[in-house]
């Protein structure tokens, strides 16, 4: 076949049920919509992987996905193409010629989320789409202290399952970087890991918000992890705050 | 009639073809949309007046409005119950009342503006429902020698016509604050005037970026001004871009 590609992706994950496409037609996916484009430009049909299975409404700035292609121009202008042809809620940028057993998701070494969220008694229109809102200001401090207790390497089976769902698929996965920052009303949670289990960032995020609303203590953020137990946390945080900024090989 | 009340308003100017109902119905309005959650709340009609008439697509943090409405709760529940009602692309805040002789348009000293723009060659999906896309850096500090010429006093008619279309409508405004400011790949241009004509900003902002591709010189904008002439600025900054921040009183 062509050469093998890879490039990054971003999207806002507002308007899709996620990155990948899905058997039953449910919805719009960022995947779908790539290889509709790259059937387009290179007339020929194109399979894209992704770096990142991102759930629906869970953005993306540094998506990476790799793909075969003919393409006999310049791989620039393979980008022009694509994103001329793209829907205006996906981009395709920094396109090179990769090894030809380049994947984005086994190739991986880490991945890096940010979830953002904003203190505000009343809702944001401009933010609705790009962060949760917390009506009061949590314990910042506090939060950091518990996210503190997830750096390292951890069966993080109480915040999220194997991607596969099967269960004898290890879930241990080593956590590289977890804090949050503020500025203003913002605050964003960074989260650096070499892999993450099925909702882990939004189930820890959730967890931690509660950590900073004094309703679990740091420990308890140990004691959940200990425990193994997928029923310890409750709730989600919701999807909108969420992107996948980064993918390193 | 009932009690005068006054609010800010956010939106997101998206999907909305601006903030003043229209005679003809040619698409979603602001002010439609807070007299229906309003007339739905207060169970009686209740006319809303905004400090500005945003066009379609342009956004709002700081909006002001006015109404009287018959309300025996607190203002507090009457902000939460229209927030619960209005669509989440609207949001009401700060309710408090005012005297009968309020407007937020003819009342107000000053309004500010903040354009918002990204430098990227790659369009990011993210930003594109609030900022102009750049493809390449512009010369920050010649927009903002250029803008330095716009504060005081002066016959903007170069820049936009009166609001009511009158030919004997006075076109002088008084900018008190013109000024462009970076993080990273991100500008915003800041403005604050006693009033504005219609479509100046974007006006301004088009002309000053051109300054900073180098198409006219920081002198060419005050030659502009002069000429009284609305045929020298070609072209208008993307909507997308404008937000409403702020109404002085």
């Amino acid at each position: 076949m062509g050469l093998k590609i890879r490039a990054k992706v971003a999207y806002d994950g507002t308007d899709f049920v996620g990155f990948q496409r899905q058997a039953a037609q449910r919805g719009r996916t960022v995947q779908a919509e790539l290889e509709a484009a790259l059937e387009r430009v290179c007339q020929s049909r194109v399979a894209v992987v992704g770096a990142g299975r991102t759930d629906a409404g869970v953005h993306a700035t540094g998506q990476v996905i790799a793909f075969e292609a003919d393409w006999r121009h310049s791989l620039e202008a393979l980008g022009r193409a694509l994103n001329a042809t793209l829907p205006e809620d996906v981009a395709v940028r920094d396109l090179e010629p990769c090894d030809a057993d380049f994947h984005p998701r086994f190739s991986a070494k880490s991945r890096t989320y940010v979830y953002t969220a904003y203190v505000s008694a009343v809702r944001q229109p401009l933010l609705r789409r790009f962060a949760w809102q917390l009506e009061q200001r949590p314990d910042v401090a506090a939060m950091n202290e518990a996210a503190r207790r997830l750096i390292g390497s951890h069966d993080f089976a109480a915040f999220g399952s194997a991607p596969s769902g099967r269960a004898e698929e290890t879930t241990v996965r080593e956590v590289l970087r977890a804090d949050w920052q503020t500025a203003d009303d913002r605050l964003w949670f960074t989260i650096e890991a070499n892999a993450f289990l099925f909702r882990m960032v939004r189930r820890i995020v959730m967890a931690l918000v509660r950590v900073g609303r004094g309703e679990y203590g740091p420990d308890e953020i140990e004691d959940m992890l200990e425990s193994r137990d997928a029923q310890r946390i409750k709730g989600l945080a919701p999807a909108c705050g969420l992107c996948l900024v980064d993918v390193k090989y």
